[in-house]
């Protein structure tokens, strides 16, 4: 196997990519720029030696903390878990939220092995404790795995004093109601919202 | 800007690749194999330091001669010219052609200030006068410019005592003919072959 193939067999591995994207991108590779390749490789091992989860939140981050949980300018009383890292993304993206995360790095998934005790539940709890946050507005995705999860949280999280809050599910902005499924319909019936 | 995110920009960088799915995957290498990251960077370096084009046909090889170049049971009588080092590995994979390789490295267009002179058509020339060259089969691609490539050198092989085909346009196997646009459709009926 020449470096070529080589290059094709590992990108091939990725989430998304099949043999032809991955052919397709190793030989956009060899007509670009030196230094662009070099520089991502180069990106690729800084990557794995300089990223780490942040001690508080579970972010990815360079430092110890986070950008979000080392500024003091957002709101400690409020909690917003997700299930990834890059979920809190999404959530900054909105500009709506200026409480900080929770990343549990992972959601129930009986099928996969992935019980409570892998999920990053107990420092939740704790920062619930010692940081006395107000409310714990739950974040995972609407799939059966991040509503079993949410549930759970909510369990455990009763009698810390603490509200607990889910984002709320219905239809699309810019949906139409015509090709929305059934259970998102059901859901965004049952949490109707008082228009008077 | 943090390492995560440098990776992100760098991989958005590539073809196909938007934003998003780049996000998509710098996550998935935060959580994959360290081994397999490393690897990676390793044949991403590798790829430039070892990968160049074939002295002869003009595809990519590791040493001074591509592996079909340096066949002696590939049929020199035979040359098929391809526009691109990638478009060799989708004829070998027809497994219908035992021939040899002629990489143009791109096709005419002018829009793109891309001229005969930019293309590898005296190697080509030289070529066919050297080897002794029965047939060559242009194998560009079935586009405006592809077609104007193939043209240019049907015009510059004549006179060599050389035979010059092209890969035959028409309805792709397993199609619809309901479904197929007008041109492919006029280019299989002027192509048409008896069936007695």
């Amino acid at each position: 196997m020449n470096s070529l193939e080589r290059l094709v067999t590992a990108l091939a591995k990725l989430p998304g990519l099949g043999r032809k994207s991955a052919a397709r991108l190793a030989y956009h590779l060899l007509r670009a720029d030196p230094s662009y390749v070099r520089g991502l490789a180069a990106d690729l091992v800084a990557l794995r030696e300089r990223i780490r989860p942040c001690r508080v939140c579970g972010a990815y981050t360079e430092a110890e903390h986070c950008r979000i949980c080392s500024d003091p300018a957002r709101d400690p009383n409020y909690v917003c878990v997700v299930e990834q890292p890059q979920d809190v993304e999404t959530i900054e993206a909105t500009g709506e939220f200026r409480g900080r995360y929770h990343v549990l790095m992972g959601v129930l998934s009986p099928l996969d092995g992935v019980g409570p005790e892998d999920l990053r539940i107990d420092p939740l709890l704790q920062r619930v404790r010692a940081e006395g946050v107000r409310e714990v507005i739950v974040a995972t995705n609407p799939t059966v795995e991040g509503e079993a999860t949410a549930l759970l949280l909510a369990k455990q999280l009763k009698g810390l004093g603490v509200t607990t809050s889910q984002l709320a599910h219905g239809l699309p902005v810019g949906s139409d109601l015509e090709y929305s499924d059934r259970l998102t319909v059901s859901r965004a019936l049952r949490g109707r919202v008082r228009l008077d």
